[in-house]
């Protein structure tokens, strides 16, 4: 097998790269220039060595703890559980919020035998042990895992003295009510926002 | 700049990689095993070393010359000249042909300031020397430049003893007559096939 096959081999295996893609890619790094391809490969190799999870948060950062963490402008009361430390980043792109974050590393799914002791759990409630957090905004999918994981953090949160949140359901903006299905409809309206309370 | 940004910088100037999906395959890395992500940075960076041009068609090659070239059971009395050496790869997936190859490495483009001189086409007039060759295909793509180019070529190989074929344009396999733009169609009426002499 020459380099050129092995190479279209583990591209094809990355996340929306396909066969034809992958051949694009090798021919467009065989044609590109030397520099460009020596720090490509340079960046995949130091990645998983530079880049780690935050030991407080679960984030990808490159110092511990990471630059949110250890961010003193943020508002420390509050905790976004996220699935998984990519969502962190997705967040932040809405520049809506400015409390803290913490990365389950994934759902509780007995189909895929992950229970709740596979997540970061444990180290989510320790966190709360110093009485400084007064909010959990629970961020997971609005999947069947997503929403197991939520309600049995719901029931372990009971009684710690924090408020628990979830994101709301309903139309995404710029949606269109004819081609939203069902559900999203149905959590829509039982999810609906009082405009005036006459 | 974190070695995450700067990879899903570089990710993002691959063909058909845009920044969503930088964005996913970086964090695909991160969660990818040692073992997969060193091997792909070790092909990257061992690719523009140990792929080279093939000194005669000018196929991408390890070994040079390259296998087409090398191979006793090809025709030797055909040609195919081709734009791109990745071409080479997309012709031979058809098993169809079994003669030579020649990589011209781009098209005559005024517009780019590519000109006949900037091609392989000294080489391709050297290949025809020894009298071997009897057919050459031209096998350039069907636009203003690949047709430009396929022009040039059949008058400068006229008197050279060989013949000049190009590749049939017509309805694609699987097309349909609605969905075919007017030149296709065109095209395909010009060079109808005869099915039967009555």
């Amino acid at each position: 097998m020459t380099v050129l096959d092995t190479l279209v081999k583990h591209l094809s295996r990355l996340p929306g790269v396909g066969r034809k893609s992958a051949l694009r890619i090798a021919y467009h790094l065989l044609a590109a220039d030397e520099g460009f391809t020596t720090a490509l490969a340079h960046d995949i190799m130091h990645l998983k060595e530079r880049v780690r999870p935050c030991s407080v948060c679960g984030n990808y950062t490159e110092a511990d703890p990471c630059d949110i963490c250890s961010d003193p402008s943020r508002d420390r009361t509050t905790v976004c559980v996220v699935e998984q430390p990519q969502d962190i980043a997705v967040l932040e792109t809405t520049r809506e919020y400015r409390g803290l974050y913490h990365a389950l590393t994934g759902v509780i799914s007995p189909i895929d035998g992950i229970g709740p002791e596979d997540l970061t759990i444990g180290k989510l409630i320790e966190r709360l042990h110093s009485g400084e957090v007064k909010e959990v905004i629970l961020a997971t999918n609005p999947t069947v895992e997503g929403d197991t994981t939520a309600l049995y953090l719901v029931r372990l949160l009971e009684d710690r003295g924090v408020a628990v949140s979830r994101l709301a359901l309903g139309l995404p903006v710029g949606g269109d009510l004819e081609y939203a299905d069902r559900l999203t409809i149905a959590r829509s309206l039982r999810g609906r926002t009082p405009l005036s309370s006459n």
